[in-house]
């Protein structure tokens, strides 16, 4: 370990150049960090507290970007697209950020002048736990891809405490614990405390004498901005994703109530505040829990509104006079599904109520504002929130959403009679007097300009299906944008070896930023060098893969095994059942066999990682099965060099970019029809993996894209689902399943 | 305003050298910190954000000077003073700090530089909440003292989030706020992540199989260290006020209930934990607020003996072998008052449970260890914790208290039978059955090889009446320490006028660490040039404070008038009731005066400040008589060029430092016998201000110093008290007072 104290100081100056990219004056600069931004005792400079050193000095520059990116946009005053999601999964950031930067080489010399080994560093940072599954990684992926293709865009979130959760394997399966990524801070963020709105919830509604709505009384937290400074790839622009922390005001402290021992109530609107931000996805099998969802959603779409009509008018002020209707030609809101939808009724009360607007205006500007990500076709992921439960939380918003619903009504009933039957699902507010619900999937269709699926079998499926009724209506409105994944983190960064290869073979590297040129080296794939060079490289991958399996499960796998890996969500859509059936079968067969038999089969590897959502007890039985049969597989001497099953913790990204590179056959079996896209599959393409996959999701246009021969398809296709969901009664197919999961874990104990 | 955005960057490079003393390499440090530490948005360079970014820039000085002093005494190992108090009352830091590191000259040029004023960015600061009154403010300024005489000491304290309270003034009286000092962040804090030590509550006690005891159970929180660099005048050596907050882990927040809707409970040992370091000194009327104080006083003991045990250890491991029996050479423990009185039995515990020693050599050490200062001696200051609710938070501590108890009683039974009679008043246990309780003060002095009051007064009543038994025993334990306050932030740099005066009629400036040399000012004491001189800037600091007043009060007071202040904690015994009694008196006797009369009195303000407790309500019924009488006094046109009675709201360090080099006359009128030194006399004694004072604390050592003649002495004696109490039953008085309030409330409306 190096010595940070004085004598270090001593050597090296404090900072010379906090943006230079001489080796000598960046290791002074992470000096300077290691010294004067001091969060540990001094005289430390050990793996961690370089790694807070570094990323701050990575930070200097990304914040000399930021700002000059946000000066360059608030005088062009360019239309900027705001992205407004639950979720991004970020995952780590100091080896994107000084990708993207270009300086790798620059910061690796610097930190071995200070004794340590980049890797070693980059390897400290906690991922950034701020999402769940795909939904997440496209957000994140599509900022990296938009600062890199120079695009003024920003994308609005909430800064989850605890994230999700970090997923913990024992003896009984998964366990949740919260995620503490902030325990210690996050060097990658830049507070705003001069960013702070106020977010309302419950109150009333005021008319004025002039008959205009007020919304008043309730409680209100404050919403406070964190930066994280977004960079694209070998470009200045460097965006923002900020983040939302609840807080309650010191004065929203009741000191009264705290000095007459009244601890909980002092501090309720504190408690209640942090609770907001407290996890991704709380629980909401509860009332509270529901509640609480949708104080998320509120106050995401709420903070970012406030924000993003300030910057309209900052940087609209600049020129002179103004119109509202010039809004939507300076402000793209993009939903990332429907858990951003209260931004519609919010964008009309903040136009209407705060700024005056009548309905006619508030709505074209609301409307050519904001544009709808649908992510899902499953009827259970579809959200539908309980009427009492909005008019409780968002009075006058239900008052928006129910005159929507009613002008929906009108428009239909005088120029479409033909649909009037079809009103009953089509309408906004479902009435069912058992459980009137609010449908967000259909106030997002009626209010926004552009709908789209995230693959094309997806898109095609919501305009035959899912909303074929609004087709009729709003030919235009409905288009398809195939998810895609992020080059850099995906292929460059995560492996390296690899790029090399295809940076020397294709003698570029614009492949990075343009993946079409990939198809240059299709000309090489029969060449020996090449497939030498390439397998060389997937070696190297395995068994970096090898020893963090090793480290992270204390199981052994053999680097020249076939490594078959299926890292997702736990879903039974997503069929990690039939992954691990199937492995038990293999296992079974691998029994019966002869020792002279097993020879001549190809050894592999199955790793199967993913978190199972806390409350979802059939994902967590899964969970469970895989590692029990992981314990009986691993454990017997006959098969297990032949045959090794391997549950990954804890899956997120760092996880994924260690395993993806490594893979060889990667699954996605899910049922045909029910991944809207999957971005997995792409990636495990992009690092030369075989797919076994249905005709589901994004796996159709890779399969298109690859050539049917590079595909191992399996099971039944989209169309054939419904007929064969008829045929074997779905509840029974179920339970049939989970009687084999009981037998299966009797055999596994054995 | 300056703008500090791209155009301010080009121009000034960023730093250069984080510690030159160049204005313009500062302006370009300030820059950088603007612009690289970002804690709000860019190009926004308004005082506010110019105060942050240039204490940032002066951080990283007093970080280097911190570190440097950290090592040297690592490496020397000197014995090191460690200063327990629950309050430290900082104030400001930037004056002081750039005053002590004898830049702000350079500071003011580099401000200017940036189109800014010092001044105007120094009064952006916050005071740091984290005091009530003299105690707290004799810790810091002992600690400003420590730091000049380059003494290795350091302070412990508590991060209180919300300090005390924030005073306002309304119609009602005095109404109390939460302090939001550390709403956006105190830049004078460096976090310390690696310094984290549990702190245990509650549980049990667990005999281990060799009869050794350990304590187990309960609820752990996470002590976690902030340090602020003390530094000294004119020296490299500065010193650290430790200060903990306490917190709870990620893992102690309870994923389970957050999802199932059970948020407090979920987060409840984080809530718990958040309310040790809410306020300071939270009421005490309920068992729950009993608990609660007594819990902030094991935290700060519990988390600074282990960090001392541990530095000990580090420093000590340095040199080859060690002993305990060194600890008290190397360790000394100051409790300031009772309040961190629990370090006598947690050094006990952690001595022998963790390190395992045999009772006497723990005795040993602890009691050459620590050292105690008594700072009252009213019966109800006096600390007394009920035996239960101690055995309940602390049982361990409570078993070692007994034997410590039963150790003293044998000692007495054995050594000093004459004394047995006494015992029960002595004992460090009281077991009345009614109410048995743990005397806090007998156990320091049982246990403290020192016992101090703090002016000679005070030392004399102690000896002489509340710990007269002990004397006997102990004849040398018992010393007297006056109080003092460091010259720097009281005369050098809250009156720079007056202090270049003193500095130019010495000749030298030497005084401001050595204030023996002022009396070289006497031989000037008639000079008519230096009486001008003096008259002038005095002049000045009456005319700042005037303005002082208008902003904060809407009170326009003239500089010609006689300024006659009181400001200290509103308490009966301190009697501002009198003096507002004589203010009434006084308008009177004006009232009843002829113009022509009223033309040859002297024009007079009296100003009263000072914070009442929130519970304590006859203090709060001061401050609204004080109030509501100015309320008629300054809307009287008849009278109120003759007088004006002004309440300064909400008294802290940075209103003391206007307020005092501003005033002419002050009042320290407490009854004889009942403050233990007070310390604002010697400010405004120091300040060349009259006091008008009774014969009490150290107004006694004052008057000696400066002459009967330059002291308005005034009322009884201590001595003569206890008798005039006897003629006087004291309820009557106290009831005659009220009622005065009530009629005079009236007279006060009219």
């Amino acid at each position: 370990m190096a010595e940070n104290g004085k004598s270090a100081t001593e050597k090296v100056p404090a900072v010379a150049n906090p943006l230079s990219e001489q080796p000598s004056e960046i290791a002074s600069n992470i000096n300077y960090h290691a010294q004067f931004s001091p969060h540990f005792s001094p005289f430390k400079f050990e793996p961690e507290q370089a790694f807070f050193a570094t990323a701050e000095s990575v930070r200097d520059r990304l914040v000399k970007q930021w700002n000059e990116t946000f000066l360059h946009y608030h005088k062009v005053d360019p239309k900027q697209t705001y992205y407004l999601s639950m979720e991004y999964l970020q995952g780590r950031a100091l080896t994107n950020a000084i990708g993207n930067l270009d300086i790798q080489n620059a910061y690796a010399e610097a930190l071995n002048k200070l004794g340590h080994e980049l890797e070693e560093i980059a390897e400290q940072e906690k991922d950034a736990a701020l999402g769940n599954g795909g939904l997440g990684r496209l957000a994140s992926c599509f900022l990296d891809s938009m600062a890199t293709l120079n695009l003024p865009a920003w994308g609005y979130g909430l800064r989850y405490k605890y994230g999700l959760f970090k997923q913990l394997i024992t003896k009984q399966g998964q366990e949740e614990i919260a995620e503490d990524w902030l325990e210690k801070f996050s060097p990658w963020e830049v507070v705003r405390h001069d960013i702070v709105f106020p977010v309302r919830f419950f109150g009333s509604i005021e008319i004025n004498p002039d008959g205009s709505r007020k919304w008043v009384g309730g409680e209100v937290v404050q919403a406070l901005a964190y930066d994280v400074p977004i960079p694209g790839y070998k470009t200045k622009n460097t965006i923002s994703l900020r983040l939302w922390e609840a807080k309650g005001r010191a004065e929203d402290f009741n000191l009264f109530q705290f000095n007459d021992g009244q601890y909980e109530s002092a501090a309720q609107l504190h408690s209640r505040a942090q609770q907001i931000c407290a996890v991704l996805y709380p629980g909401d099998a509860t009332e509270d829990g529901k509640l609480l969802r949708l104080k998320q959603q509120f106050f995401l779409c709420s903070a970012s509104l406030q924000d993003i009509i300030l910057r309209f008018k900052e940087r609209r002020s600049g020129k002179g006079s103004w119109k509202w209707s010039e809004f939507p030609s300076k402000v793209a809101v993009q939903l990332n599904d429907t858990h951003p939808t209260l931004a519609i009724p919010e964008l009309m009360r903040l136009l209407m109520d705060d700024e005056r607007l009548g309905w006619d205006e508030a709505w074209d500007v609301t409307t050519r504002t904001i544009a709808y990500t649908n992510h899902t076709v499953l009827p259970e992921a579809l959200e539908k929130w309980s009427q009492p439960v909005m008019w409780k939380l968002l009075p006058r918003h239900m008052e928006i959403i129910e005159e929507i619903d009613k002008r929906f009504l009108a428009m239909i009933n005088a120029t479409r009679p033909d649909l009037e039957h079809k009103l009953p699902t089509m309408r906004v507010l479902d009435h069912n007097p058992q459980k009137p619900v609010v449908r967000m999937a259909n106030l997002c269709v009626v209010s926004a300009h552009t709908v789209n699926g995230v693959a094309q079998l997806h898109s095609d499926i919501l305009k035959a299906e899912l909303f074929a009724d609004y087709v009729s209506i709003w030919p235009t409105k409905f288009q398809n944008k195939t998810n895609g994944i992020t080059p850099r983190r995906w292929l460059r960064f995560c492996s390296p070896e690899l790029s090399n290869i295809i940076t020397k073979w294709l003698k570029t590297d614009q492949w990075v930023t343009n993946l079409d040129l990939l198809s240059g080296l299709r000309e090489f794939a029969d060449n020996a060098d090449f497939q030498d060079e390439w397998a060389s490289a997937k070696m190297a991958n395995k068994q970096r893969l090898a020893q963090y399996i090793l480290r992270v499960t204390g199981v052994s796998i053999d680097p020249n095994s076939l490594f078959d890996i299926q890292v997702k969500r736990i879903h039974e859509y997503k069929r990690q059942l039939l992954n691990i059936l199937g492995a038990i079968y293999r296992y079974k067969k691998l029994k019966e066999m002869s020792p002279e038999l097993r020879k001549n089969t190809t050894s592999r590897t199955i790793m199967i990682g993913g978190k199972a959502f806390a409350t979802y007890t059939n994902a967590k039985r899964i969970v469970k099965l895989v590692n029990d049969v992981g314990a009986v597989v691993n454990n017997d001497p006959e098969v297990n060099s032949y045959l090794k099953v391997v549950f990954v913790p804890n899956y997120n990204v760092s996880v994924a970019e260690m395993l993806i590179p490594g893979s060889e056959l990667s699954q996605h079996i899910s049922t045909a029809g029910m991944e809207a896209s999957g971005t997995s599959n792409m990636k495990f393409a992009l690092n030369g993996c075989l797919i076994i996959g249905t005709l589901d999701g994004a796996n159709v246009e890779i399969r298109e894209e690859i050539g049917e021969e590079n595909f191992f398809l399996f099971g039944a296709r989209a169309d054939e689902v419904p007929q064969l969901r008829k045929d074997r009664e779905n509840g029974l197919v179920r339970t049939q399943f989970i009687i084999a999961i009981c037998e299966l874990r009797v055999v596994a104990f054995n």
